[in-house]
């Protein structure tokens, strides 16, 4: 028999569960309408890396390799680029990232994405430095690509594209893991010793990857919807002009001469003023020359000569033999070639002036210029534009991993200033206002670039 | 009793005896008197040297040291060094002089003069060579003076004042026989290593010397009425010039300094043309204002730089420092001061327009001018005139032992022409006429001066 104000009671106890219930599923709904109303109204474009972190995490990854005077030492191979890599990958997992190192040593981080048959965008650069090298060269674009992937994940959006962070092994010693992707290191290249005494092969062990199946790491061309490289630009043309963010149009080609002065070594004591062959005097004149052709010759070509020695080099005798280290670089091999030829008719002139001979010896070694992507820049332009960030088309005077990658994908690169122009020196330094700038670029144009 | 017939058989005889006496006599009278007479006849000033002697000997000197390849080697306290002494000490004996060496390793050979109370006419030079050195350099002088000796042996001529050829020793590791005879090698300068690696001690030993009484071997001022050398130019312009014989009016003083310039090293790919500090531009330019001084300035000085080091000195490195070697020489120490004094304004404007540093620290090894004499220079020219030999008064730009001598003696120096201007080299070459002009003018100078 049933108590009828029991019934009464359970009844009631029914229609209040029912009541919280409704609320609560309500409740329930509601939360989630809002987070997804939420998640779909964060307009990307407002999204801002955290500056603070960034800044952080370059001081942290400073402190890897520092020897007893507190100087940093995370040269390829080395203890100090092992710790620094490890503590990298920890970071990128822990921003949700899935890790692998591949064959030539590089850590490549991937994160799904919406439509897992589109194209990856990848995006990264190096963490290994020169010898007494600096904090911000690699690392401000590695450090900036962990936090894309950071800001992603604390503002949960899901991108199209799957998206990629690559940390590129030894760059600095040749760009060495950027080479192995693209099929440029072969076995032969594997045995050369790397600058610190290790062949490639031993400091690829090292630091994870697996020499004995390096052609694994190579990427098929189309292998990437795009890859994008923020850098410090090296020098000081943001700095002096005073803008924010440079747009990379191509990374130089470069070529080298051995330029070699004949005159006569003779006597400093006897030999009068205008009697002398002497190969200095001849070879400043050109020295000069190169300088007033490369600054009168319109363009971002730069000509150097970095390397002088003259015979038989004694304060009491003429110079009779200067060898020249001569160097140009520019986006176009034609106009290497049109400023050398320009060189060399002056070094003509030169020689008869001065009763010597001048010879010009290419070295083998060419560096080929590699362009970036019109339609990135187009992107950068419009993401930077959309900041209120100043910026200018330039070109990039140093090699750089991307310009491997420009092999296979289509490339672009973020410049951001450094203080003073200077780089591979301790005194590398660009500031936390320019490196999240930049890293808001990149951010913007992975997001712009993954709705196309 | 005396038997008559024997009595004017013994007068006959007696007349006889007589006769043939007075005959003896006279013709004894007659002979020497030709010969005085041929002596006091035979005008001084129509005696020549033997030219075919001093090229055979000069050859003759060539083989001593003559390594398998054929190239000489008598560089001080060699074994070519001490042959070619040995040989040259021989000569000296069958050209009737007294030999000796004195503690410093020098050859002295003397020949007694008429008046013993006059002071020596001495002349000379050296036979050592520099490594890889030539067979001129020193040799044409010291042949030359030995030559002298043996004409006026073969023409029986006793000049007025005692004769003296000297052969320095070790000249061209810094004119070390001529420092010991005016008391500039000390005790500590013979510990010091030669150029061979023996201590100059060591090395005097070798050749005869005796280091332990190097003071022995100094000159009092006044020790000679004059000191004579005759030496190849080593430089072009007798040759130039075709001219025959070359008056030295005086050695050149020397100075040097170390040129730092200091611009900024820097990437030679990322550092824009505009914004270096290129020190090796810099050190170009001030390497053009140097030859430019020294060319618009009248005069007979010499302004070189000869050496060069520019740092780091990479192909893809701007040049932050560059390191030059400055060296003037000038008859007179007020013009080196003025023409640095000029390099030195001109290299602030430079350092302005490169903004870079320029700093001169002069080294501590200044060399003195020596000016020769006068009167010595006179009848130098009067000689030279008096044989039809074309001359120009020059001074010497190299330094030689007569610089030490003038210390103690009133010196003079009688250059020949140095075919291409080439000394310091296998290729140093001398024809024979010219060795014989300078000969003859040596021979004619000595001759003239001993009538004063």
């Amino acid at each position: 028999m049933i108590n009828p104000s029991k019934k009464n009671n359970f009844k009631k106890l029914k229609n209040q569960f029912m009541k919280s219930t409704k609320l609560f599923l309500l409740t329930l709904f509601l939360v989630c309408f809002t987070m997804t109303v939420q998640s779909q109204s964060i307009n990307h474009k407002d999204i801002r890396v955290n500056q603070e972190r960034i800044e952080k995490r370059i001081f942290e990854l400073a402190e890897f390799g520092k020897d007893a005077t507190g100087k940093g030492h995370r040269v390829a191979y080395t203890t100090g680029d092992v710790e620094g890599r490890n503590w990298f990958m920890e970071q990128l997992k822990k921003a949700g990232l899935e890790v692998t190192i591949d064959a030539a040593g590089n850590i490549i981080g991937k994160r799904k994405g919406k439509n897992s048959s589109l194209k990856p965008i990848a995006f990264g650069s190096h963490i290994d430095m020169v010898p007494d090298g600096g904090n911000y060269d690699g690392c401000v674009g590695s450090v900036a690509a962990l936090e894309v992937m950071e800001i992603l994940k604390e503002k949960n959006i899901i991108t199209n594209h799957p998206l990629e962070v690559i940390i590129f092994a030894n760059e600095e010693g040749g760009t060495i893991g950027s080479m192995a992707m693209v099929g440029h290191l072969s076995a032969d290249g594997l045995q050369q010793k790397s600058q610190m005494g290790l062949s490639y092969s031993e400091g690829i062990k090292l630091i994870g990857g697996n020499p004995g199946i390096i052609s694994s790491s190579i990427l098929k061309k189309g292998a990437f919807k795009a890859f994008l490289e923020l850098h410090i630009e090296q020098g000081g043309i943001l700095e002096q002009e005073k803008i924010e963010i440079g747009i990379v149009e191509g990374i130089v080609g470069i070529d080298w001469w051995d330029v070699t002065v004949e005159g006569a070594a003779n006597h400093a004591g006897t030999t009068p003023m205008k009697l002398r062959k002497d190969a200095l005097l001849a070879a400043s004149k050109f020295i000069i020359e190169v300088n007033e052709i490369a600054l009168k010759t319109e363009g971002n070509h730069v000509a150097t000569v970095g390397k002088i020695d003259a015979m038989p080099g004694a304060y009491n005798v003429i110079p009779g033999k200067v060898v020249l280290g001569l160097e140009i670089r520019d986006l176009s091999f034609e106009k290497i070639e049109m400023l050398f030829a320009e060189m060399e008719k002056q070094a003509a002139k030169i020689a008869i002036e001065t009763k010597t001979k001048i010879n010009f010896e290419r070295r083998g070694n060419s560096v080929k210029p590699a362009l970036t992507n019109r339609n990135l820049q187009q992107i950068i332009e419009k993401s930077a534009n959309a900041m209120d960030l100043s910026m200018k088309y330039m070109q990039s005077g140093a090699g750089h991993d991307a310009q491997e990658i420009a092999l296979i994908a289509p490339i672009a690169m973020i410049f951001v200033p450094s203080v003073g122009g200077i780089s591979h020196s301790p005194k590398e330094f660009t500031t936390a206002v320019d490196m999240a700038n930049g890293a808001n670029v990149l951010l913007q144009t992975i997001l712009n670039l993954d709705k196309e």
